[in-house]
């Protein structure tokens, strides 16, 4: 029995450090498919690759995803694999794997990978993505051995999770994030269609979007169509979630802003939110 | 039966994109394999990708072309499968894959890719890579669905077309423009042996090429070898078509050009051409 | 009988280079699994790709390596084929494949690849690796031809050798190099442990490192956690050698350091080497 491995790093594409990786899992399952799902991610950022990971993993085929974003590497945090209806998740004990896990349905068994008949030798420093991790997925994939022989199992109550930030609701005013800004410009918030309805926005409506101390008020449309070109834009993206966007054209040139940045969103007739920065005056 | 399916796109590495076409693709045909003929085109440009799928198509293994740089997306533009003789060309109604079905001998069947039961339902705006296009690719290189089941019938009249910039002859002197600078600096053109041939030059003789104000007295060579390190030359490469090059060096270091310069050549002996610009004086 | 591909090139990403290369070897071995080991190795730099493959051979799996950059392209440079006990090597006679021949075993058969009947058919210039180097590759690793058939034997003295810098002992000095730096900052430097055993220096002490006319003391340590963040290393790296780090940072930007930067090391309470650089004074 043969399932996939989805595999996603930092490791960039400079080094030769994927192909290597690729190569030890042909080497130990010949048969495993690999879907490289994305190895750009920037270097030691866990939680903007676990949004990938998030993102994409209902599109990804059932079997293991191996996950590697690996800043603590060389210190004492575990690898874990996780056991979920999906399939089984690898990789560092940083929370990479955590929301992914979650949406999935959480994990029903979660191991710390410690099995030293399934770690490659190396003479110097672990490269675990090489060393740990890609055997792990291997053996897994192909089916020569179970989670359970992966090593102990770990309390889920130690599992380090990925703090994810919260849309506040102030009167009628929400608060969010920008999560992601994607190779076209697009940008992600932490904000539903669920809090923008709790904030009285309807959709086809306008909103007031507060970025830092300037407010833009800008359509909530069903399609880039319906603004014209160079014109911002809210929308529901393709994963769901509230973005900004603008039509032939990049929000992160037209507004002030980048992962992290926060925003508020308000109905236009609303009032401001109290603890909204203030105009400058 | 399986064929694979070759995959290009503007997606780029930083997101997981291609990774999630790949995982659509692998969930509904899992034996199916595909080529990653590239995703670095520049976003948003239908002429630089249709000309790599062009240059690409007669080394493809025959089967299922997905190409897809779609800045219309969101608005009203089709979504189009074409069955030629090498296979099915899945991509948007924007030019993209018209070269290479014109190349492969053009399309017998055009259809728009419209069956609501071949798409992936989504909870916000359509990603058509991953919703539309993906799943098409899918079921068709698998075998699970013919072209004429993805959708209705398209008057091939209606299908937009790709304007190539054409060569033009103005007494002896050739006009014709940068298609493409390689990785490694080396300057495609439209113009080919044969328009040269018709121009009064023969292979291995110099060409006088003008490019802005400036004339370049080059070699027509068979190989790079045949120029000293550093200097500039004319070649047919390995695509068929006039390339500007430099030994050891990069055509657009040494040249003024871009993709979209436009050139002209001429035999040494002949008259410039009154079209040419004039040089300043 | 199909082996793996594992293939590595400087082609980029930008262009359609790897992809054509892809469909080349799919229409000739459909079943041939390719493992990329890496295409973004800088333009040219055979050094750098050698260095590459050296330290991915043991993790690729045993079939065809096919490694091309290849900036005599257009002379008169051999295509070799190298048979090893790990399989066939396959790349131009420019050094590239030495060093991973030598890690393996060294060859017992070389051939230049001139078999007509196995080369694709082009218009104009010849692309190596579209041309010549991926049908060679495919055509062995699905047995559809033997080594032998490629073409005639090459006298391996005549085969275009990589020269790597030795370490140099000056009595208590040793004089080095940085032979790569990792996506992650991290420098790879040609000494090994035994080198440093050499200079009278154990694992687990101080080393003084000189780079240019300053001097550094840092600790050999046998993982990141045992200094603090930010502070600089040396330690055995993945693959054996001794490389100079920065916890939680990039070696890179803590020091003055490029790909062929030259170094020295010493124990803290040796004499400074003779043939070192004198500090300014």
């Amino acid at each position: 029995m043969n399932v996939p491995i989805s595999f996603l790093s930092d490791f960039g594409r400079a080094d030769e450090f994927v192909g290597v990786v690729h190569g030890v899992i042909a080497r130990i399952a010949p048969e495993v498919r690999i879907v490289d799902v994305g190895h750009d991610f920037p270097r030691g950022e866990v939680r903007a690759a676990a949004l990938g990971l998030l993102r994409a993993i209902q599109y990804l085929p059932q079997g293991v995803a191996l996950a590697v974003v690996d800043p603590g590497v060389g210190t004492e945090r575990r690898a874990l694999a996780a056991r979920t209806e999906w399939g089984t998740m690898i990789g560092p004990d940083n929370g990479l794997l955590a929301p992914a896990v979650a949406m999935v349905g959480g994990a029903d068994l979660i191991v710390a990978i410690e099995n030293p008949e399934l770690r490659l030798p190396t003479e110097g420093a672990t490269f675990a993505g090489r060393d740990v991790f890609a055997p792990a997925a291997a053996v897994v994939a192909s089916g020569q051995a179970t989670v359970e022989q992966l090593g102990p199992e770990v309390d889920p109550d130690t599992v380090v999770p990925l703090m994810l930030p919260l849309v506040e609701h102030d009167a009628a005013t929400l608060h969010g994030e920008i999560l992601w800004i994607d190779h076209f410009g697009n940008a992600q918030t932490n904000v539903s269609p669920a809090d923008l309805d709790a904030a009285g926005v309807t959709p086809g409506s306008d909103v007031v979007v507060g970025i830092g101390s300037v407010e833009y008020r800008l359509a909530w449309v069903a399609a880039y169509g319906q603004v014209e070109a160079g014109e911002g834009l809210l929308h529901v993206d393709s994963y769901g979630q509230i973005a900004l966007a603008v039509r032939e054209g990049r929000a992160d040139d037209a507004f002030p802003i980048a992962v992290g940045t926060t925003l508020t969103m308000r109905a236009p007739g609303s009032p401001a939110s109290a603890l909204q920065s203030p105009s400058a005056s």
